[in-house]
């Protein structure tokens, strides 16, 4: 059986990364979402253990020390991180797995794992975004503005990611964002034994 | 507009890489078939301008000596090439390009333009390649055993492609075919002044 492969998906705040991911997951792509551990506040609507594993700052900082992280990185004033194991087993159970983190923490899993496949989830425009942001009414002006700016400057770092979506229709972006988990299991270089299985 | 991508595909005689690109080309990816020239004899059912430009041996040397081929290469005593021209207009127009070429001219085409995307249709196995090449009636028994043999030869070359595809059910590769398209479309590379346009 052969390795899964492991995707890495970062978009700014109301980039819709979590409704295409739900809707990707429940295709028939061979893909599992590995959870993120984070020290932020858990919001209205998540769960422990599916949106992130919750975590306290002491606690995280224990993974970081205990090496439990594959990639970790502070982001507004909060950790994130990717625990190592879990995705480690899932990869080699064949299955492809896809993590949901950061611009600092994907190019962290790109240096430790080149093989990875970065996805960068762009808006239609910045005002679509600011649209985005103030119709889904979680965060104050103040924190609205913050994400803007922030979104500028990752979106500036996509450049940096293997491929990029836009995100203006959802079931578009969720096609495309297949049609990359697909074409990448066809990638020769993924498919060495099949190759050489037929010239035995 | 963005310049089209340039795609080759490659396959041993048998594999369906005509059935895949005729299925392929009909469908919504922007894709467009540029004609290769060659100097075999016209096959049943193939049309001048359409299957290939049929040239003659010294027609065919004068546009090598001409500098009016991408590449060629001589294939089981036959010249084939690609016209420089066409292709580079298609691309220039915006739109994708797939040729159709043996091993050696893929190659060819990708010490030129690295950007191209080598795709390699292979058989689910040879028993079933020896079969579709029986089936098939066109060629007498010592033809399909050369290409039996040429085969494997060539599939030994796929892992120097960027993709490789299983024809065992038609549908399936052309859908796979069509995954890997799209999702080249999205390379973050080929996508910059769309990332760039997002923080004028």
């Amino acid at each position: 059986m052969s390795r899964g492969i492991l995707f890495v998906v970062s978009a700014p705040a109301g980039c819709g990364k979590d409704s295409i991911l739900e809707k990707a997951l429940s295709k028939d792509i061979n893909l599992t979402y590995s959870v993120s551990a984070t020290t932020r506040t858990m919001r209205a609507g998540e769960t422990e253990g599916i949106s992130y594993y919750f975590k306290s700052r002491e606690e995280f900082e224990k993974m970081i020390k205990d090496g439990e992280l594959l990639e970790h990185t502070e982001y507004c004033g909060n950790y994130y991180g990717t625990p190592k194991q879990t995705v480690e087993e899932i990869l080699a159970d064949g299955k492809n797995v896809v993590l949901k983190i950061e611009i600092e923490g994907a190019g962290n899993v790109k240096k430790m794992l080149p093989e990875a496949v970065l996805i960068f989830i762009l808006p239609p425009s910045m005002e679509e975004l600011s649209r985005r942001l103030h119709k889904r009414g979680t965060e104050d002006e103040e924190t609205i503005q913050k994400r803007l700016k922030q979104a500028e400057t990752e979106i500036s770092c996509a450049h940096s990611y293997d491929y990029v979506i836009v995100n203006g229709d959802l079931d578009a972006a969720v096609n495309d964002f297949v049609s990359i988990i697909k074409a990448e299991g066809f990638r020769a270089e993924r498919n060495a034994e099949l190759i050489s299985g037929l010239n035995k």
